[in-house]
């Protein structure tokens, strides 16, 4: 592939072997493992639903409950490989389902053979095996303006100009994760648009490093550190870019959304019950390792993993909370007419509240347990701890379970460090959506006026109690 | 039936006339109500898995997730019809579950006939349409002594005798639910037990009018006013009696486990599995007539209901966690070979802990958005309300809202009091179970050396880290 | 006294000995009691700044931060030894320490006489040692409306008479605490008020059976059992009253606001200031009768209370959290120059958002670690206790611990159940204002401009960084 | 001053310079240059009770309730100077403090002479005006061994040898704060000990660059920003250094307790009384920075900060409610016979609770109203944001709000992204202690029995309510 990543002003050459995209590259390549081995291959693999062959999981359209819950699971377990977000075995897989949907209400609806195209490019992505990145969140700009009041076009990404064979895209799509690691992204508009914004309402996937797009790394807590040698951070990573289209071209088979600004609003809505219903089980997966890290530390520092039973417990219940409310959210669902699973907005909004704020108490939690030395990754550094002169005095200082070696417990701090300050914090606040957003959702999902009925058929009251007229 | 319960030291004549009962008699029968009724039928009634005929729900084996779904669904309705709990259409109904499939395991393991005699009665249970309250909580005595070391051996219900064509039982069963209301009581084991207390080993169903049964109903929060005209008390409730069993005869046909302590554990195991995952269904549906209370309550007090949106969402966020986890719980079950569904333990434990919490600060939040008048009741009694001299003068002080009157404002409070510090408080915090017995199940079930392992591999750890020996 | 007081439509000839008024006459008697205390005496008494006499404390003007913490510190054994509110000893006192500050501000400012009338009122209430009840909150009527836009202008107590010898008021203040227990009654305005609300700006005192004044209590959560027998419920108790002023004259001498609405604002917000940091101990006090509680209950279960140290000390915590914060803003605030001590506002008002929710938590701890038979008030009443027949029955059931009757266990829970569900919840959510108005004023109190600068300046920004213009 | 610093295997030659220790140094630059400003001067500065000269307040007794919310105020300020901790304007200030009362008690019990030595080292460093970090967290090896069971003596700081004219001290101290920016450090010890252990019964005061002294810094969240051009890390620090003492002599005129191991456990009551109330102020000055950063991110993303009131509000509870319980803990303190203040410890201790949960929830509040590109620095580095080909397209991607620049918001993101996951996180957990710590002293300190008392009269229970035996 053309090489367009980059990263502290440098293009990095092969991102395979770059320090800035190495971890990312092979945190992404457990999932293919996984495929092949014994323990998770019925997980990792599944059978297509168009071609009947053998596919890897992320590539397929989830058809029932069970579909969907492998989605969690899959993702739970990515974490436990990897302790942090493999972005690119997620998000396209959602989107294409999501748009399998959308594009047969927009064929039904508009005469339009969006599906028949979308159909044609997953064949493709599940012969090749593809790792798909999604793109949604655009720069957007100011946030009190509407997409075309904005000063800077640019900052969502917009059709600039819609040819017979295809169209040309430019903009900005920020903060999205896994592309590095990834073979194509899938673009969704970020938001619903009316008609005056409609060059913002785009769908299609393009490659990587297809002509016109350069893509920025952003910089991470502790990134520096995948520059060095030693121990200072874990052999995994998570990645978030900046992608800047520049008159990009996308043949018309890719196109699944041109202008038709009305599904938009569908879109977010079927992307949103499904991610922040699976998201449960991402940070889930990261609170697992958090709990294991926890564990490890207290006796590291030379005391029983029991003496925090308490903490442990509060840590396991706030995963299995966003877990099992994820779980609930897909099985309150339904399948769409054109075959693929919705979770239900309400509990999935719910989860994804829960989703901001849980995990915090979680990393609170594993730093409480963990002790001084990895709430603020309080320890001398990988050169230090080997210097000559004085890493043997080092060690002696960081040594304490009569178990465990000065460098288990400086790795396992280091891991703490990293899983609750550094480069594995995922962004559970705002990936996948503000949990602002998401109690407007669950506001609009409350039937306040039939609570109110059921209030007053127990309380007796048989007047009406309507809202109070607005005064002007 | 004849007449065994008693409260205030008196015997209650006819429990559909009598204030301490007939309340909860008719909160009950809106359960009938519903399965009449074109809106609610199908959700209240169901085909017989034994006899193929139409049932009341509440009467059925549960042999799939979505009929787990729908005991849920069922009881959230109920809490929607009487702002309470209706623990004749629950407890029992999930006891015969349970005891289907442990009796199954017993006969193949045991070589016993318990199964069918089930079958008979559950068939006979579910053609005449019976209400069935469940009695698992002991009286328990010292809770620092086993059964068999308990100075009184009343503490605990047990088996005084097995006769050939029968069982004599005696001792206390607490705080169960609903019997007032039921036609039957089905009697489950309190706890799991060892051989020497396996005298307390003992399932089995009673008439709630058997020979030797004295039932004395308990009494709860502002529970008088239920002795008295006026709208001080909403006109549903909820009972919880003590069970004083002297030397009952269970006919043969009726036992479903006698002595084989063995299988109490299954029987708690399973119970709960179901039971914490349903309940927050419960809690839930109180919470959305909390909604409905605290909505209708500021439109009394002549503000809009949207000036409480931020506390309103929060409501709602409490009430769909703990159903949305309930439905997690119930989705990542599984059914037994028996044929009637088990909900996982660690997402059906992790609920009970929420149920335990949720609710209180629910209720806070009622109480929060109504004002001083229902926070702790602040309002003269309905006999003020209506005085000739100055009644007129308190329905002054007490009108506010423009569109509603003195006596809709009066009524709300007086129904957010029930709600939040009345007889409608349920007991979400050990009913059921204590949270603390949830959190046990819960660590035993986060398996935490596999996450030590994950977390080893991704800090690169390879020693092992075991925990510390204990010092002698 | 004149017999002015009504409940359940019956007027209380003796408030003594009535069995709805005498617990909170008993109440406030044990203030008079500890004054004689040898282990009470120098909380409870001190010594007049006017006449150098010994008097007792809750009529005393508080000129340091000794004298506030007292009050604070009173509060607390208040609670301690009745378990609730004894609002005849705080609410006046409180008010005549913020009027002395602010008819010191009316007299310099408007050349008024206003504070040597109340210097001579205290005077005599400091001989006379009386109790005094305080009266802000009123009936209010529409949320939504201003005093002057109210339908019924008896919503709020209002002047409709100014003569040259006093005033006439009438209008109704509610939720008024410890009017039974009170010799006279301090009022204050509610709220703040603006020029054509000004009849609403009114401050004096009156005898609580002043002509033309009639006292209703309200009900509260299980108020019949104070006319019972038995002990369902403790010998203490709390009382809230709606007060119906009709043309009521005040004499000259004891008013001490008239009109000056332009001091309102000045009156609440030095009474929420100190009102609010003093709360915290009260709900301390009351929470550290539910640590006592918990603790009894566990151990008449039969079990160490130390089983549930963790829970012992979160209760512990949220006392101690309102009770410090609330000795913070003491130690925060300042004399006035009229020599009354006024607490700072921001920690004050922040104290009463957590005066609104941590009691809330303790409740629900008392309730965890006290099991079902408290959680509800699941318990067989008195009549049922001691019932010839089955009785015995009972009391077999109920008891426990090896150590504990049957009687000391049914007491406890029935005191939890008091506490946490019953007449002694006192109403620390809207008690003395609601949090949503703390809030408000804490945002008021908040620099957000200056801590914008902090951050500038640490970030290296220089531009301004002004608040966007609102959209026309 | 002696080069005996390190950091990455580096000798740091002037402190002042290098990048790791400039930024520090500069922190508490601040602190001096506030000396002389008057805006700030009557905080910062006082008179000594010693000399009666005017010194630099961090230096100083304190002798009242006055002096010692100064501490907390000057820190609070401290903070909105630096957003972050000044270690050697803190920690030596209260050594030097409480040795003053514990000096007192031992030689008035032991007749030893130390505060009159103690008294000459003070007298010095007000003189000099000096700051003084504080040395007590020892690294301490196996958390389950006592000291004199630790299979490497050097873990815990020890004396080697007592001379006549002093003496050798050995071990290793670590997480210790501001190191690089102070003259002399203070030692004490890191915990209470018994006979056996009483070598690690020692305080003495050391200058930084004492022989035999190593100092090794420990690597922090993103520290290797600290070597980079532009803006990605404020102009502000923090260092916590190892220090390796390999036969230090210390004189005898600088050593202030010598195995006299029975007054350590009051070294340790009275710092932290103190500690816990005063770092209540530390938190709350770091959360008003957030304020000003997440309000100025509102305005820069394009927003009013008013859409996030409810948030910022959240945030100025949880500031005042550590900074306001701190000085509730100071003001139930007393004035300790030897002349110093100490605070109260279960106020203080309750503070620390509260110290080591809230500026979690400050911080996720911070990240929540930011929005994505602070919450985990989802943003790219200075290099590509002056990129010669690409930065201008960054730029436009980062550029939001109408009168802010890119740079505007970029800087603010990082200086969240540093305040919420960077260096800039002073280690609120266990800094100071851990808060399991501080509920074992809460424990200690709540009378339960006493509590149980109260419960007692008020249920009208007569007999007693003992814990029940242990089992044997």
């Amino acid at each position: 592939m053309r090489s367009n990543i980059y990263k502290f002003g440098e293009l990095i050459e092969d991102v395979t072997a770059h320090p800035a995209t190495r971890r990312t590259v092979e945190s992404h390549a457990r999932g293919f493992d996984a495929a092949h081995d014994p323990v998770y291959a019925d997980l990792f693999t599944t059978v297509s639903s168009f071609s009947g062959e053998k596919i890897l999981r992320f590539n397929s359209m989830m058809q029932s409950l069970e579909d969907i819950i492998n989605n969690a699971k899959l993702k739970r377990t990515m974490y436990h490989l990897t302790g942090t977000c493999s972005g690119a075995l997620c998000v396209g897989w959602n989107a294409q389902n999501v748009l399998w949907n959308v594009t047969f209400e927009m064929d039904k609806e508009l005469g339009t053979n969006y599906q028949a195209r979308l159909k044609n490019w997953i064949l493709m992505a599940q012969e090749k095996g593809l790792t798909v990145a999604g793109a949604l969140t655009d720069a957007k700009g100011d946030r009190s303006l509407k997409p075309s009041q904005q000063p800077e076009p640019d900052s969502l990404l917009h059709i600039k100009e819609v040819r017979s064979d295809g169209i040309l895209i430019r903009g900005i799509k920020a903060m999205i994760c896994g592309v590095a690691a990834a073979n194509e992204i899938f673009i969704l508009p970020g938001s619903s648009y009316r008609e005056e914004d409609k060059d913002c309402a785009v769908a299609c996937v393009v490659a990587r490093d297809v002509p016109g797009l350069t893509i920025v790394e952003t910089r991470r807590p502790s990134d520096n550190r995948e520059y060095e040698e030693g121990f200072d951070i874990p052999d995994t990573a998570i990645t978030q870019a900046y992608l800047l289209f520049e008159d990009v071209f996308v043949p018309r088979e890719r196109v699944f959304l041109c202008r038709e600004f009305q599904y938009c609003q569908k879109i977010i809505e079927y992307f949103t019950a499904n991610y922040r219903a699976c998201i449960g089980a991402c940070v889930a997966g990261q609170g697992d390792v958090m709990i294991g890290a926890a564990a490890m530390m207290a006796r590291a520092n030379g005391l029983a993993s029991t003496t925090f039973n308490a903490k442990l417990i509060e840590m396991t219940i706030n995963n299995e909370t966003t877990f099992g409310l994820g779980i609930g959210a897909m099985a309150m669902g339904k399948i769409h007419p054109a075959g693929s699973w919705i979770s239900d907005p309400l509990l999935a909004h719910t989860n994804k509240v829960h989703v901001a704020t849980l995990p915090y108490e979680t990393k609170r939690l594993c730093q409480d347990i963990a002790g001084g030395i990895a709430e603020t990754g309080c320890l001398p550094s990988f050169k230090d701890f080997t210097d000559p002169c004085y890493g043997q005095l080092i060690q002696k200082a960081v040594k304490a379970g009569k178990n465990t070696s000065a460098e288990t417990r400086a790795r396992t701090a280091r891991l703490i460090e990293w899983l609750t300050l550094g480069a594995g914090v995922p962004g559970c606040m705002h990936g996948g959506g503000s949990p602002d957003g998401a109690k407007q959702v669950i506001r609009l999902n409350t039937p306040i006026e039939e609570y109110i009925q059921y209030a007053q058929k127990i309380a007796g009251i048989t007047e009406a109690v309507p809202e109070p007229e607005k005064k002007k």
